[in-house]
């Protein structure tokens, strides 16, 4: 036995452990997000960072909280610090879903809401239950980094649908639609940020909402709807999600408290036919249990006192300068040629250099100068465009965004002359 | 178009969505756990349910928690409300390396921690991480129930280790990993819950946990130990964590609050080596970005500040009447050829009947006859034992156990007239 010991102990020695070894197929393709990576840069020094998509702390209303969080611990603490049920909490449940009723035009009796720890776990469960390898799945191009990440571990084949002004071109979706019948392929799944969309801020049409709608139930297909950035209007008429446009059930609504309370709790919801959340929820029981207690007791008393319809506005009082401020900068301070959108809310602006500048390779510039955004190839599913990038509004206040845009605007100029040079 | 629509809504009249056209291949599989259908059964009427695996409410240190979260939200609300990283809040990460250190003599210089949804988020991260499909991965037989969910969607080859009082016998594992060498397969992960274990309330002994790690270094696999339970310990001396005896960085360390503060905060942690860790943080970047950070902050002021330290006992001296309770009601009521453990410490005990009772199908006698247990067969992968039951003694009052235990021996009589008549 110890002369074996002793073996070991020198066989080890010579041969550390092989962790590789261990890991699986799919893990071993995982890379960590490359814009994580970029940002890591931005943190030393006196760069203004336009590349976050962090909430302003200054929205988050810690008052509240604070009066709430004590209630709940005096009050309902037996079931804030007890396991709860897969599905969530039922007092918040029902009061998100007479909320999304009255603001939504969203019947209650048509939607059943699962909690869920965040709407990131929400797009990793629709992963789980919607996608075998190899099912086509489209998303808005550019679209929301992180869910590409999350669908992408289900091996699925996108198709990435181009966006203008008014969101999502449907008519392109209607044309790919009928190129995959074609081939004999079906389109399982649909996913859209469809108001203020990251990375483009830009909202789709009412018309469009409606023709998707249309399309997906001729061509049998799931709409997954994000809606995140859905309350932070600075202008414009409100608009009905897609979700008020579907009456045969095909639309998967997700929520999310991280912009309209504090993205510290981790609570999102999703809100669809309960025969597709029957089966999200058997995937959450092995997945985590249950959401949080103590986020979705505070969550539940935010929205049934009604604070949260009081606290949206100001919200939205607190971003609006800083969006003007944003589009003034680019106004003022970029040279011809570069375009970005208008959006009447959210967080991001999105905006196109001329062809030919690369975004990913100026950043180290950018950082140079100070100032730090997000590529925009990152946020397509085939790194196809290289010359756009994605401004965040919501993080830095107005003279840093001024300040953050006259420096990115200089960098921009000196890309321009060295490629007419 | 008109025209069309009517069309179409006369089509979706005719066949409604097909739902389960939908669904991968693998939500078809995924089954909601028969044990929560049973226990939904429980909630009506007068029975005395030692079905679940609740810890008692009246020990979660409340009064504690208050003072926390008002000083939390005070002075730490910019970080307890914002996104975190997803390898978790670092004073945490930082208290419970030295409190593992402290206590279970884990050096700090050998581990890395990441805070995760509970260690049940865990358990899926491992299977995403590790597991490809037909991998041998080895559990306890039995084992706990929701880390054969979780493991199971990753679709291994289980195998199960039989246990006896002293834990899982290694001896078994011995002979079953040269089994698997002849047949040219690799025992990729092995799981344990090592100390208290659920279902059966044993624990390995110091011997074997060592002879496991020999073992692992000579098979060259990973050991996943579970210890949720490892600070409930109501007599004899406490054991140090098969991570302890390990130097070559195999052992996978799963802690949780779930047991020591209270589940609903959904805080859990992995302590492992760093490879493993980084590998874990990138997978669990598209799961959910982040651990929720207001139980993070409270869990890092609970152990930073000694609460920890103290409350144990408290919850100590609660539970172990109640162990008390039971093993003496067993002991009273129990008729003859019935076993059971005697648990130095955890949640549970398990009873084993003469063989020939099935204890799934005497369930609805018991409900019947106002009490509730969990059937043993789901503890197994295989479904191999039919003659045993999980009983837990935490959430139910001493009076209740014992009325509880009393009702169930009634019941088990009568099943044992019924086979010999």
């Amino acid at each position: 036995m110890e002369e074996k010991a002793k073996k070991l102990e020198k066989k080890l020695a010579a041969e550390p452990l092989n962790f590789e070894s261990f890991f699986s197929k799919k893990a071993m393709a995982m890379k960590a997000s490359e814009v994580r990576e970029l940002l890591k840069l931005v943190e030393a020094g006196d760069v203004i960072s336009l590349a976050g998509g962090l909430p302003a702390p200054e929205t988050f209303p810690v008052d509240i909280i604070k009066d709430i969080t004590a209630e709940v611990l005096e009050k309902h603490a037996d079931k804030a610090l007890q396991y709860g049920t897969t599905k969530g909490f039922t007092p918040l449940r029902l009061a998100l879903a007479r909320w999304m009723e009255k603001r939504y035009e969203i019947p209650m009796s048509k939607v059943e809401i699962m909690t869920v720890a965040g709407s990131q776990q929400a797009l990793d469960l629709i992963g789980r239950v919607f996608i075998n390898p190899g099912d086509v799945i489209a998303v808005e191009g550019p679209t929301y980094l992180a869910a590409i990440q999350a669908f992408k571990y289900y091996d699925p084949e996108f198709v990435s649908i181009p966006m203008d002004d008014n969101g999502m071109i449907v008519d392109v979706l209607e044309e790919k639609l009928a190129e995959l019948k074609r081939e004999g392929k079906r389109l399982k799944v649909l996913y859209t940020v469809s108001t203020f969309q990251n990375p483009m801020g830009v909202t789709m049409s009412v018309d469009r909402r409606k023709r998707l709608v249309e399309l997906a139930d001729e061509y049998d297909f799931l709409i997954v709807e994000d809606g995140p950035y859905s309350e932070l209007r600075y202008s414009g008429e409100p608009i009905l999600p897609i979700k008020h446009f579907d009456d045969s059930g095909r639309v998967i609504y997700l929520g999310t408290f991280s912009k309209i309370l504090a993205p510290g709790f981790r609570i999102g919801w999703v809100a669809a036919h309960p025969h597709l959340i029957r089966k999200m929820e058997i995937a959450k029981q092995s997945i985590d249990l249950c959401t949080n207690m103590l986020g979705q007791v505070i969550a539940w008393k935010y929205v049934e006192d009604g604070h949260l319809d009081r606290h949206i506005p100001e919200i939205v009082e607190f971003y609006k300068p800083r969006r003007d401020a944003m589009l003034e900068a680019l106004e003022e301070y970029m040279p011809e040629g570069v375009r970005w959108t208008k959006p009447d809310g959210g967080m991001f602006i999105w905006v196109t250099l001329p062809e030919g500048i690369d975004t990913k390779l100026m950043m180290e510039k950018a950082v140079a100068k100070g100032v730090a955004y997000v590529p925009g190839e990152a946020f397509f599913t085939h790194r196809e465009v290289k010359n756009a990038m994605r401004l965040n509004f919501t993080y830095v206040p107005e003279e840093k965004i001024r300040e953050g845009v006259k420096r990115l605007a200089e960098v921009v100029e000196e890309e321009l002359k060295r490629l007419k040079g």
